[in-house]
C-alpha cells in the first residue's frame, strides 16, 4: 500500500496507450518496463541495435538502428505510441555512427547541430524538441516508475557516520558549479575536493582518485572521502538523470572511498538491489541527500 | 624607465640585507634572483637538496635538506637574513622525505600536523606560520619582482579572438569554486568546461582533455579551448603564485587547445622569454586576464 501511496503522489501517469521506451545501455530500460508492468502501464520497447541488452525482448519490442528516424517515428505510429521515456547509457554518437533513412538524411542538417551542441545538456534538449516537434511527448523515469529514483536517508545498511560533512562540502561545489554545464559530480575527502567531473566521466573521475591514491599524490589512509553525484538547477531530468550502479560502487572501493551520494528524488540507482547489496559487501555508505 | 616606475609603483622591497630564496625546482629561483640584483637587491639562496637547479649556486648561496629545520634558521640568522621568499615547484613532501635534525625532530609533532593539513592552502599557510613564528618575514615573488608576473592582455604574437568568450566562462568557472581548496584551473571549449583541475595538477588536467580528443570522446575540430588558471580570492600568494611555463604551452598544444589564459598580476610565467616563443611557434595565445 505504501508503494501505491507513493506512486499517486508522484503523478505516476495512468494507464492506457503503451508508452514506448527507447532502449539504451544497461539493465534499466528492463526494470523500468518491470515497473511499469506492475503498475498496468503497458510499455513498448524501442531498442537501439548495438546499445539495447536483448533482455528487451521479453517485452513488446522492436529493434531500430541509430539515425532510422523515419522508422523510427513509424513504428511508434503503428503502436499508437504518444509518450515515450528515453533510458539507458549513452555515448554521444558521432554522424559516422548514424544509420541515416530517408527522414535522417532530410534532417541531417539539423542532426548535426544537435550533436554539435556546445555541452550535453544542450544535445539532450534538442533532441527532445525534436522528438515533441513531432507530436510525441518525452516523459521522464519519475513519471512512470518514481521508486526507481533514489529516496533520502541511509539507502543500504552502512551508516554515513562523520563523512556527512564531506557530503555537504560536495554539495555545495556542485552548487556552486551549477550555472554551468558539466558533470555534476565530485569527490570530497577531509572536507576538501579532490577531483571534480568535467566530460570524462564519472567513472573516470573516481578512477583518477584511485590513481591518485595509489601513486601517493593523495595520501590518506583508510576508506575515507566521499563520491557526491547530484542533478544540475535546471537539468532536464527526462533525459538526463544522474545515475550511479554496482560499477560505480566497485570503483568508489577502488579508490579507498568510504562512500557515495546522490541527490534524492532526482537521481537513479541502476541495478538498485545488486549495487546496493555490493555497497554493504564492500563497506561502502550510500546515501540520498536532498539540495537545500 | 618604465620597468623602474613598475617597481616603485607595486612596492619593490627596499635594498639593504640579503633576501633570503627558498629555492624549490625549476628556474624561477634563477630568474628571481637575477631580477632582484638587477634592481640591486642583495639574494642568499638556499638551495633544498633534490629540488633546487645547481645553476643557483651562480649567487651566493647553501644546500640544505628538507627537514634541517635547525641548520636552516642558523644559516638565516648567521647571514643576517630577516625576510624570505619561498620559490620554485615542490610536491607536498611525505615525512619519510624530511631529513629531520634536532630542531626537526623537536618540532616533529607540529610538522606532521603541517603536512597532514587538509589542503594544499593549509599546508602552504602552516609552513608560513611556522617560520614567522620565528622571526623571519616571509614575501612574495610581486614584493621582489613583480616584473615576473604577467601582465594584462595580450602577452604573445597570437590573438586570443573569439576565444575571449571561452576565457570568461573559465573566469567565472573558478571565481565560483574560489570558496572550495581545490586546484584554481580549467578548460573551455565552446563556451562550455570540459575539465576542472583537482588535485591531480594543472599537467594532468590538460592531458585528460588532450586524451578525450585523441579517443574521440571529445569531438572538436581544430585547434579550439582555452586552459584558464587564476588565484583563489584569498589566495596566499606568497607561497602559492598560480604558474605556467614551457610544459603547459606544450601540453596545450597537444590537447589542441587555441591557447591559455592566466590571471594578471597574480600569476607566474616561469621562463617566461622561452614560454612566450614556444607558444608564438606552436600557435598558441597566452593572456593575462583580470576578474571583475
Amino acid at each position: 500500500m505504501g508503494r501505491l501511496t507513493a506512486v499517486a503522489q508522484t503523478g505516476r501517469v495512468a494507464p492506457g496507450k503503451p508508452i514506448g521506451v527507447l532502449c539504451f545501455g544497461g539493465d534499466l530500460p528492463v526494470e523500468l518496463a518491470a515497473r511499469a508492468l506492475q503498475a498496468n502501464q503497458p510499455v513498448f520497447m524501442v531498442g537501439f541495435r548495438g546499445f539495447a541488452n536483448p533482455a528487451i525482448e521479453t517485452y513488446p519490442h522492436v529493434w531500430v538502428k541509430l539515425g532510422q528516424i523515419g522508422r523510427f517515428f513509424r513504428v511508434l505510429r503503428q503502436n499508437a505510441i504518444e509518450r515515450i521515456v528515453i533510458v539507458g547509457a549513452l555515448t554521444r554518437p558521432s554522424v559516422r555512427d548514424l544509420s541515416l533513412d530517408w527522414l535522417g538524411l532530410w534532417d541531417l542538417p539539423r542532426i548535426i547541430r544537435m550533436l554539435r551542441a556546445g555541452g550535453d545538456d544542450s544535445t539532450l534538449r534538442r533532441v527532445v524538441g525534436y522528438i515533441e516537434d513531432r507530436g510525441v511527448s518525452v516523459l521522464g523515469v519519475s513519471d512512470i516508475a518514481p521508486e526507481l529514483l533514489a529516496g533520502e536517508g541511509q539507502l543500504g545498511r552502512v551508516a554515513v557516520g562523520a563523512e556527512q560533512e564531506n557530503v555537504a562540502v560536495g554539495l555545495a561545489l556542485l552548487d556552486a558549479l551549477s550555472p554551468f554545464d558539466i558533470g555534476q559530480a565530485c569527490i570530497v575527502l577531509d572536507r576538501r575536493p579532490v577531483a571534480v567531473e568535467g566530460v570524462e566521466g564519472t567513472d573516470a573521475m573516481i578512477r583518477r582518485v584511485a590513481e591518485l591514491r595509489s601513486n601517493g599524490r593523495l595520501r590518506v589512509k583508510g576508506s575515507r572521502g566521499v563520491m557526491v553525484k547530484a542533478a544540475k538547477r535546471d537539468q532536464d531530468l527526462r533525459v538526463d538523470l544522474p545515475t550511479i550502479g554496482p560499477r560505480t560502487i566497485e570503483l568508489a572501493a577502488e579508490a579507498k572511498l568510504a562512500g557515495v551520494a546522490v541527490e534524492a528524488g532526482k537521481a537513479l540507482i541502476a541495478d538498485r538491489a545488486e549495487t546496493l547489496k555490493l555497497a554493504d559487501r564492500l563497506g561502502l555508505f550510500v546515501v540520498g541527500v536532498r539540495r537545500v
